[in-house]
């Protein structure tokens, strides 16, 4: 058992020092977070993933032989430390779990298939012997969707980062047919190559697969313009542990029940998704930025409503409450400000605002040149509440995007307990939920700790709605962190559904959700999932416990 | 038996003369029609549906008592008339039937329940006894969507045209909740005075209802910019033969396979839509019309293509092969050209277009003011094969879009048999399916009739590719009419197939293309919407033989 890869080390912040989150001013942000939740101590944590006990893998040598015989001996690993990266997502109760070396479960191997041929001859074995499949892409699931579920039986879990090749890029049609396991850079950086973007880039962009946004119906940043992964695939290939699903490849139809909607958002439970047709859009003939700044959360709100109405699409729009305006300041404050950043200040006081109660709207739109001009100068006229403080703050967020999770492993060493929820609901039940939400994750949080810092933004805009993400953190109940998360999330997720937002907008259900999946979807609709998976898994050996059932 | 009712007397053409359609110069097109498929004789037609024998209906004096209990006396008719007009749909096939006066099933009672709860009750009733349930909107399904199967038990139609009203605008999120059974005009009414549009303009608009689209996932004129319906409805309820599903009403969610999309294009066969959700927009801002002429076909696709993957959006995208332009010029030319006219046609000539081989691309555009301009504008960048003929075509097509339908009566007077085939293809297929599909109409036609005319365009663009509609006129071969059209038919569907198309762009199923479903989307696929299918409705009550199943 060995981390010694630095590879396998990045996982769960045990990273290099570079891994971290560079602050601009850490004496000023950490100051900042003791004023809100009280004074923070250092948690410890298991020094190194060596040290973490993993349980033993089940697997006889006859049976390790076969699946051996099946991959080749190269990619059938029994190893701990390919279990133990395997054995959980990145929620913040896998961030516990692995801090406090306490891992209930592993997969008892963890398989690397080259091929469909592989995977198909893996999953008639495992329905074979009633064994588990654990379909697994980036691994990023912050629902629980790729930890092993506890069965008496062995559980394989089928990394699919060798599936990782854009098979064909079709020039006339701007599509792509590309394998699932491949990562989001790479994806990005051989269509960039041919002149292409895929533009899916969500927060989890650096470590998750196409496979997995797919499975998970997941949003990237620049979904306003570009739309969730579901808008993005045009057809795709499943094995399932009843045969092979491979749709066709058409711009759109009128051929009955969407099977491809069936299959995308099916976390694994159904097959493992092989390989899909994307859409694909020529690299940005233009970028350009603006940030507003409005007076408070709901003008704002206002705003982008009107500015998706009336049928504006940039690709980021983020519109930051309040307090997320104020933490995005605390982090990025320097220690010693910059004319130019004191001249804004100024400028913005100036104009009658409070910093402390404005909404900062960040914009980015991309396409050609003309398009994204008048696109640009035709948000003013639906942000005439707010101010235009320029592209500045926009591009800094760009730059630095992918990095602020990072920041969570520090707070952890600091026992902060760190979480987001995020939903999507209709323009007219947004501001209720929005308050709604705060309100119950502050309460709940004050049961259990000193302080609670919550903030929101909202994004993923679309002309009827759109997503709030909200961002909470408390000093950890040492001994109970996962009991006072537990009534949190609770807290917070029933709140959501009482004021008709969605269970998920991004994040997918997972173990997480899925007791919420009756009153969201009612009960004939979990019964008609329960149906569709008995079909094309009737013993249940896919993901089960995922999504629904057990 | 009465049709001395007008509103019922317009179906299938036999309404007054100001129903048909009206030719600018009868003679000038008649005499071209039959340049190209010989002598047209006048065709026999019944003269009168009174005429029309009716299949006996079957109901027992207390099983019509019992519907009458479930639904008011008013509510249930089994009168011939209303039997007849809900015996067929308005494909080629039904106009021929009606015609000849062969109509040889009729459901045997026609219901027009007021609310859900009747619906429930009429399932609930039809389940118990184990007889038929045909939903039906507005009856104008092309592919044999609506009409009762030949089974021993009674069939009922379940009319939803008394489920028409909207029921609820939301401004804030610009949706509205409406019930399925609305007409076109109707609900446009409606939202239009509420300075909404739902922007959804299939040809058969005047005759079509909601529920009717979201069954059969049809789409619009306006496509290229609102999307087809399926991207239109938020949320839907359907009252199945087990239960009632409700969904839930949020822009987006990540909850596992979309039960929205297996529920949309479930034609019938797994319960009754009895309500939506759907998008609005506002009324647009402004509207732009633009012509442009290529010197061939693949000169306009390859423009359009270029438009849309550059994010251009207009509502109306339609370009005409030079079979189809041609046969646009001679419905429009009028027997004394104008000045205007003449002018024009010089000087297509002087710019060298030969209008024989010419193709014709209508735009028109919506939106805000800037945004219009804009892409307007645009379209130039991408159309610089072609000329700027300005917006008159495009207006004259706009006001006439709906009447064109309208001349199949006078054409089917006259022995010609006509009709469409439409499908969708990524566009590098395109060029190939469209040379394929044309040669497998006219090959097919010329087997059987003197002469062929097979005229074709392009519609509903998407990034990755575009629906082809391909319209085909040959003298019948009287006697046979239905065989010959079979024979067509199939070799058109085969060779759409063959070269990747889809099964159907935006008809449907019915009972028509139910024999291509297997090699449409495999073995597989069809299995799981059959194992759809057997969850909500066990007992194959609903719309039997439709989408699949007999």
């Amino acid at each position: 058992m060995s981390f010694d890869n630095p590879e396998k080390m990045k996982w769960w912040g045990w990273g290099l020092e570079n891994e971290r989150y560079a602050l601009a001013d850490p004496h000023y942000f950490w100051s900042f977070l003791e004023s809100k939740l009280g004074p923070l101590q250092q948690s410890p944590r298991v020094s190194s993933l060596n040290d973490i006990p993993v349980p033993p893998a089940r697997l006889a040598q006859s049976d390790l032989a076969r699946l051996k015989k099946i991959c080749g001996d190269e990619s059938v690993s029994t190893e701990n430390s390919d279990r133990l990266v395997h054995a959980l997502g990145k929620s913040y109760l896998d961030l516990l779990r692995i801090r406090h070396g306490r891992v209930e479960a592993a997969p008892d191997a963890v398989i690397f298939p080259e091929n469909e041929k592989q995977i198909k001859a893996l999953l008639e074995f495992a329905s074979e012997r009633g064994w588990t499949i654990v379909p697994f892409g980036g691994g990023t699931s912050v629902v629980g969707g790729v930890e092993p579920p506890s069965v008496d039986k062995p559980v394989l879990t089928i990394d699919l980062q060798r599936l990782n090749r854009v098979l064909e890029i079709d020039r006339a049609s701007n599509t792509a047919r590309v394998q699932s396991g491949i990562l989001g850079p790479d994806l990005e950086r051989e269509l960039n190559g041919s002149g292409f973007t895929l533009a899916h880039y969500p927060q989890s962009f650096e470590f998750s697969t196409l496979g997995g946004w797919i499975a998970t119906r997941s949003a990237g940043q620049n979904s306003t313009k570009y739309g969730k992964i579901e808008h993005m695939v045009v057809s795709l290939r499943i094995i399932t542990p009843t045969g092979i699903l491979d749709l066709p490849t058409v711009p759109a139809d009128a051929v009955g029940p969407s099977l491809l909607q069936c299959l995308i958002g099916s976390e694994g439970t159904l097959g493992i998704i092989t390989q899909a047709v994307v859409r694909l859009h020529p690299i940005p003939e233009h970028r350009a930025f603006a940030t507003y700044l409005f007076h408070d959360f709901s003008a704002g709100v206002g705003a982008v409503r009107d500015m998706l109405q009336a049928g504006l699409r940039p690709a980021v729009l983020r519109l930051a409450d309040p307090e997320e305006t104020a933490v995005a300041l605390r982090l990025s404050k320097t220690p010693r400000q910059s004319f130019t950043e004191l001249l804004g200040q100024w400028y913005i006081r100036f104009r009658g605002f409070n910093l402390e109660k404005s909404a900062l709207l960040l914009l980015i739109f991309e396409g050609p040149r003309n398009l994204v001009l008048v696109t640009k100068r035709e948000t003013r006229r639906y942000a005439k509440d707010g101010v235009l403080l320029g592209g500045l703050p926009a591009i800094k967020w760009m730059k630095e995007r992918f990095r602020h999770p990072y920041l969570r492993d520090d707070l952890l060493d600091r026992s902060v307990m760190v979480d987001t929820v995020e939903t999507a609901a209709p323009w007219e039940k947004l501001p209720e939920l929005y308050k709604a939400v705060r309100l119950a994750l502050s309460e709940s949080i004050l049961d259990t700790a000193p302080g609670a810092l919550v903030f929101t933004h909202l994004s993923h805009a679309y002309p009827d709605g759109a997503s709030l993400y909200f961002t909470f953190m408390a000093q950890q109940q040492v001994g109970k962190e996962l009991e006072q998360w537990q009534i949190v999330k609770e807290a917070a997720t029933e709140t959501i559904l009482k004021h008709g937002g969605a269970l998920s907008h991004h994040h997918g259900i997972g173990s997480m959700h899925k007791i919420w999946l009756d009153s969201y979807l009612g009960p004939e609709g979990l019964s008609l999932l329960a149906h569709l998976k008995n079909k094309m898994d009737p013993n249940n050996i896919m993901n089960p416990g995922k999504l629904l059932g057990s």
